[in-house]
């Protein structure tokens, strides 16, 4: 997000796993074209299918903290467990920046939406 | 969906689960703009904003187990939880069909989604 | 969705067209991890990505229907585009199933949708 | 986005439309909730729906761009329309910060998306 936005009932540590979820849904999506594009290994059916699941949570689960739902808490839960297989599905590919960059980004969104899910409401 | 069709990877169960997920998300999102034209209790925030998180959560849990992913499991566990909140949360408004017709089909599906998030891999 | 369904401001002929955006939607997604399977040609980098544009027009349609969106008729414009340019490059695969299911699918939901585009307000 | 942020032939005008629409998307959801907290005029059926329809189709257009489809233009094209409508229903509570940024974030987003749609390909 544009650093000087303002949202309603959303806090700090909360805007941040936001943006964290934006950012790893943003680059999930983006890093699926990049990989189709690669083929072999890149475009295995499982490895597609994880980065979907990834970007798809990301999205689910920002918008429940956008809403300032109370049930964000067992999406950001979810999430956390699928950013940390997408990292781990991501981080294999050595030597390849893009698949580097996909795999720092969801462990990012990991960690905050694990602190996130275990929040005192 | 259409009786005929034919998903891959869906077994008959599963095919179940993503019906009634789907149906729960189109009751949901349809109720919330029924709810938002009578006001007063049926537009309440905290009602409204469950059913959007209802009707999404059911459209995430419907597109994993279509693209067969293995964490269906997670996103159908949220799922349940959330459908049963809502249920509810509509089933306070008696003499409303709309309102008794959403609690059914949130039911249903949080009954499938249960057994779905419990089922052996 | 199931038959019974009674939906809040919507008729008979969008009830039809939410049905066919949400079939869509399904056998798209559905068939992006059986192409993804089958490699080669069916995994093409531009074929994925147009059903993966499918699948969320479709489902961007189907929810502007279901809140009586005025707007419906845009969306459902851009979505008849879609499906008629997913529904060409789905039947090009000749001697298979699931992606003349597919097309087929696609072609239904883009008849419908161009007509509710066309539709006097 | 994270301003590092690198993706996979996305260019400097995309990104920021791509931003554009993602501030857009997470605006107008969370004035969703203000709007329905604040009663009255504000929670206006028609004016929530158009503020879902607001957030639904930025998300569908970012998406598409990062998925570097070519139907980006027409998911662009009827996203400004949306947005342009949306920021005039949100400019109408003056002396309101949160609507007044809701308004100007929408009218940046119909700028760039706009450009975006009519962009030779």
């Amino acid at each position: 997000m544009t650093h000087s936005m303002q949202l309603h009932q959303v806090n700090q540590d909360m805007q941040q796993c936001i943006q964290n979820c934006l950012d790893c849904h943003s680059v999930c999506l983006n890093t699926v074209t990049y990989c189709l594009q690669q083929g072999k290994d890149h475009a295995d059916a499982k490895h597609i299918a994880l980065m979907l699941d990834c970007a798809e949570i990301c999205q689910t689960s920002a918008n429940f903290m956008l809403r300032s739902s109370a049930l964000h808490m067992r999406t950001c839960g979810v999430c956390a467990e699928v950013c940390n297989m997408c990292a781990m599905d991501c981080q294999r590919f050595a030597n390849d920046a893009q698949m580097q960059d996909c795999a720092d980004t969801c462990r990012r969104c990991a960690e905050t939406c694990r602190e996130m899910s275990m929040a005192a409401v």
